[in-house]
């Protein structure tokens, strides 16, 4: 039976030693005699849950510092939709694959993906080891809409890997896809029971448009098509009205905040005060490499955590809340029973080398993590109970 | 005589060698049959100019983690200060040390530093090969004011490597130094052809006392006690004015923008829109560990780069802009001859791993270091055209 053994690791103030088995956590304090197919000496290490992505676009990777520092309509009009128009379907692969490596070098072991080419990203996790739900995207008025024939495809969706790959439907965005077919996407995603995946809020255009186009905004909007729901991840959320804030955590919507794309698109600023007071599902993203440059969903943490205390307030999203929006957020926000070190949970984690001198000295592992630590800090990674990376 | 030859370095679009002798840059595009003492095959890396961090206090990274998310005056209060008080010796050492390793691990050669101990952060410099700027800090109302012994203890300060290390005079703050002791410390300085490093309109509260003891905000009254000019170093300059701003940039005064301990105690955001405007000379530094975190400049230029972008205006502070601030800026503020790569220049420099994920595709070298990569892409740093740090 595959196990793995992880000898003398740093968890909750001592050493232990870590059993994992059938791709869960069996026990946190095994025995020193303990058995298993595989023995990690951690010693110097620390394990931490590992982290889950929420809104990507890996083929985008390509186009990592294609175009930067413009305004938003010259850098969609004339860089990024001529790139993305000659990308071919190897294209797809290569940025999917490239995105993987990097997101997984970077602790991430999960990434909800919005592209094309649904396959080439399917691909990318099953080589890479990781986690993903996988986006069928729908563009209103284009070749992407949502077709007899892509509804039927749906039904030969396929997970090859038993368990680590899902699927949702990925109406782009108020913006781009007509009401009535988001509505149906959501209708058609439910009785298939997948998740629905769309950008929401993310820039003042895009409010003034659907107010001007629809007579609301896009929070009121798809609530009153009924689309929002605790199986909806909204990618953005930053243009949100209190009274939109409330709708979300009201519907238990999933808010997947990528910090970094908002502030270089200079977006705004995500409302962190409303959210959190409100009890609103938040999870963290990267976006795409296009806007945000990297997949680093650590890096995105500390962005997050700065972000928020920026406007006055140093005590606002402390390290140990970014970080579980990051981990245990991330991953329930799609039904992975994963997040936590716990036995039981699925053995997803991290192994952090403490002697890197940026964890040292080591007084709060959360915040070293959080506001010091980088992907040098990271030894091994850990998805369903096999490594998928190490540098021990 | 020393020299180092750098084969098959991506520099300007191309592969070249470059050949260091006697500390400085010889040719940027050497003969293949060139010689040297030591040939590096930098294949697949390419050459950028190392970072100067121009605000930093480092035996403060013993406090890394020690004490976060908490209001300022208790964090000073209850964690900061006591923890201080009971700092030895060697605890500066240990702190000095951790700092070195670490800013040359993530592609740092020069650090100016304010705190006490200084022969601790002298050794650090020498251990480490840096360079350094080190301050002779000067606290009213306390062991360390400007004593005559201490203007004394002036002629007696080396620099044992014989050109990397420099003095500063550096009076905390007008919030913990009277006017005159400040004015008299620019005086010191100036008659011994040492610079000047001080705190300057870090917080609200800075401001407003200072409005009320002097009847002035901090930039106008050290410009009124004459202390203003290009040999000052003055960190964070977040709570100025647009007048504050143009006499900052009228005397050419040297500004240390620190983002990433601005963003997380909530003192305001820089305004760069205005130092820009005005011509400032504006350069980056970290602050210490016990505020930033970590001792990280490429990350404070990701910082940077992403807060001024982040008020709406995607095309402010461009990475070439940035970088030139860690990179050349920096280097220009204390005197030292290099921050670039020129024939002629002193020798600073980092190679950097083009095969690594995070730097793929490199549509853009500068784009990718500032917005994707992190330390592990940095394979080896040269200072004073001294390897200081490899891991090719």
């Amino acid at each position: 039976m595959k196990s793995i053994l992880i000898k003398n690791v740093f968890f909750e103030n001592r050493k232990r030693n870590i059993l994992i088995e059938k791709g869960r956590f069996k026990s946190l304090d095994a025995a020193d005699g303990a058995v298993a197919r595989l023995v990690i000496d951690a010693t110097g290490k620390a394990i931490l849950p590992a982290l889950y992505n929420t809104h990507t676009h890996t083929p985008m990777t390509l186009l990592r510092g294609y175009a930067d520092d413009m305004p938003l309509e010259r850098w969609l009009t004339n860089y990024v939709w001529p790139y993305e128009n000659n990308m071919t379907d190897d294209d797809f692969g290569r940025g999917s694959n490239l995105a993987a490596k990097e997101m997984v070098s970077s602790g991430t072991v999960f990434f909800n993906e919005m592209y094309f080419g649904i396959h080439k990203s399917v691909d990318a996790a099953v080589v890479s080891g990781m986690r993903a739900a996988i986006g069928l995207s729908v563009l209103g008025g284009h070749k992407h809409t949502l077709s007899a024939d892509m509804i039927d495809a749906m039904e030969d969706l396929k997970d090859p890997t038993g368990g680590r790959i899902c699927f949702t439907v990925a109406p782009h965005s108020v913006y781009t896809v007509p009401p009535e077919e988001i509505k149906k996407c959501a209708q058609v995603a439910r009785r298939k029971g997948l998740r629905i995946h769309i950008h929401c809020a993310e820039t003042k255009t895009e409010v003034a448009n659907c107010v001007r186009d629809y007579g609301m905004r896009p929070v009121e909007l798809l609530d009153s098509l009924g689309v929002l729901g605790p199986d909806v991840i909204l990618a953005h959320c930053v243009q949100v009205t209190e009274k939109e804030v409330d709708i979300l955590a009201e519907r238990q919507a999933v808010i997947s905040h990528c910090p970094c794309s908002n502030m270089k698109l200079g977006s705004g600023r995500f409302p962190y005060e409303l959210m959190i007071k409100a009890g609103c599902r938040i999870t963290l993203g990267t976006d795409g490499a296009s806007s945000g440059n990297n997949l680093d969903l650590r890096e995105a943490m500390k962005f997050a955590a700065l972000l928020a205390k920026s406007a006055g307030d140093p005590v606002l999203l402390p390290a140990e809340q970014v970080f579980d929006w990051a981990t245990r957020a991330g991953a329930e926000a799609f039904g992975i029973d994963a997040g936590e070190i716990r036995v039981g949970k699925l053995a997803d984690c991290l192994l952090v080398d403490l002697g890197n001198v940026r964890m040292q000295p080591c007084h709060n592992l959360i915040s070293n993590f959080v506001y010091s630590a980088d992907s040098s800090c990271i030894d091994a990674v850990i998805c369903d109970g096999n490594i998928i990376y190490n540098r021990i």
